[in-house]
């Protein structure tokens, strides 16, 4: 249950799956977001109080690559909002190995956002709690639960965070 | 003296131990903060502007478990102060074996809080200078020393940085 | 292109430089920054709409370790602006191996700056994009580009981010 990945490959290729996830949404390449998943991978956002009080309802629930890939074309046809770099920052991610072979880690992020006049706010600070899966000769997201200390802002979960 | 650690698993350990120490304030199982000290650890708090000028004088200076222990009692017992989630963003850990097969740790790491209505703020910005010991087959702290750029401000050290 | 660095030594190596840079500037020991350069290194600030527009023009340009000596001189001997210690915060750095031997470094941070009176506040936000050379037996910067997302504040390139 906490035994640690042994394999320094696996370790480095969990950290690149990782940094990919941030790197696409920060470079705005949205459609990159749903190939770092399973089919059946699941992306949620949850409040920190909802999860401290071990109450289910997310703020956002989706539960397939399709799903997500909807998402990203809504964000790209429907969406109106004025557009903000995005850039996120995260602590080094702690990884734990479980029976069945897959992997929970765990990581704190803080996201800013910036106006194309370089005016930056701190967005959304919170934590993500992930399964990843050998899949295929990769590494994947099965889920990504992002846990979030600021919410009830403008637009949280307009866009995968 | 700027030796690099050699074995993998001491290195993993290490990182998982400063993640332990940053997972149990974030999470309040503060119970669990001395812990990760040996018996005669040593936890402080000191000003960036003290440091910078070699004073010693500490803004919290705690020299064994048992106070360490005794501060966490005042904390559930005594202390009234308005409920906020705390998340820890640290840097990535520089490390280097001592003479004496101690290890010195440095990372740097930005402290924020968040209310029940997920409002977050900035709370704390500074510096982790530990040294940490293999004792009993696990690593521990035998001292912490939190540097903080931000002080003056309300319940500071209330609680464990 | 793609290919992970397979000996740890050398990561560990690069891990060190790219928290020496960080530490020797928080530190305040500036003169110790052009040295973490080769003599033909070339150290970049570009904004990130410039970026993300392909426009080459940079906020600043230094391409010689000789120009970044001056910087420094200059900062020691002609700038008047109020002391701040400054905190770096930064992301895990993805590394990848290129064909010709060198290495890419990407890493994210946050800058923060506090008085002497111990209030902080966020300075700067960006990312780093760094090319790494093994030189006479340490691992040296060719290239540093500071992408900014946050610009148009005082004294954003007064010292080196």
């Amino acid at each position: 249950m906490s035994a640690l990945l042994s394999a320094d490959h696996d370790t480095r290729a969990i950290f690149a799956l990782l940094d990919q996830y941030i790197d696409c949404l920060d470079s705005d390449r949205l459609e990159e977001w749903p190939e770092l998943f399973v089919p059946t991978g699941c992306y949620k956002v949850v409040s920190r109080e909802n999860e401290a009080l071990g109450l289910p309802a997310p703020l956002m629930y989706l539960y397939s690559q399709g799903m997500m890939q909807d998402r990203v074309t809504a964000i790209r046809d429907a969406l109106t909002f004025e557009f903000v770099f995005t850039r996120h920052l995260t602590s080094a991610p702690q990884l734990t190995v479980q029976d069945d072979g897959t992997v929970r880690a765990r990581s704190n992020f803080a996201l800013y956002q910036s106006t194309e006049e370089g005016v930056t706010r701190l967005f959304c600070v919170g934590g993500y709690n992930d399964r990843l899966v050998h899949s295929g000769g990769v590494w994947l997201f099965a889920e990504r639960t992002v846990v979030v200390d600021t919410f009830g802002i403008q637009n949280l979960i307009a866009t995968p965070l």
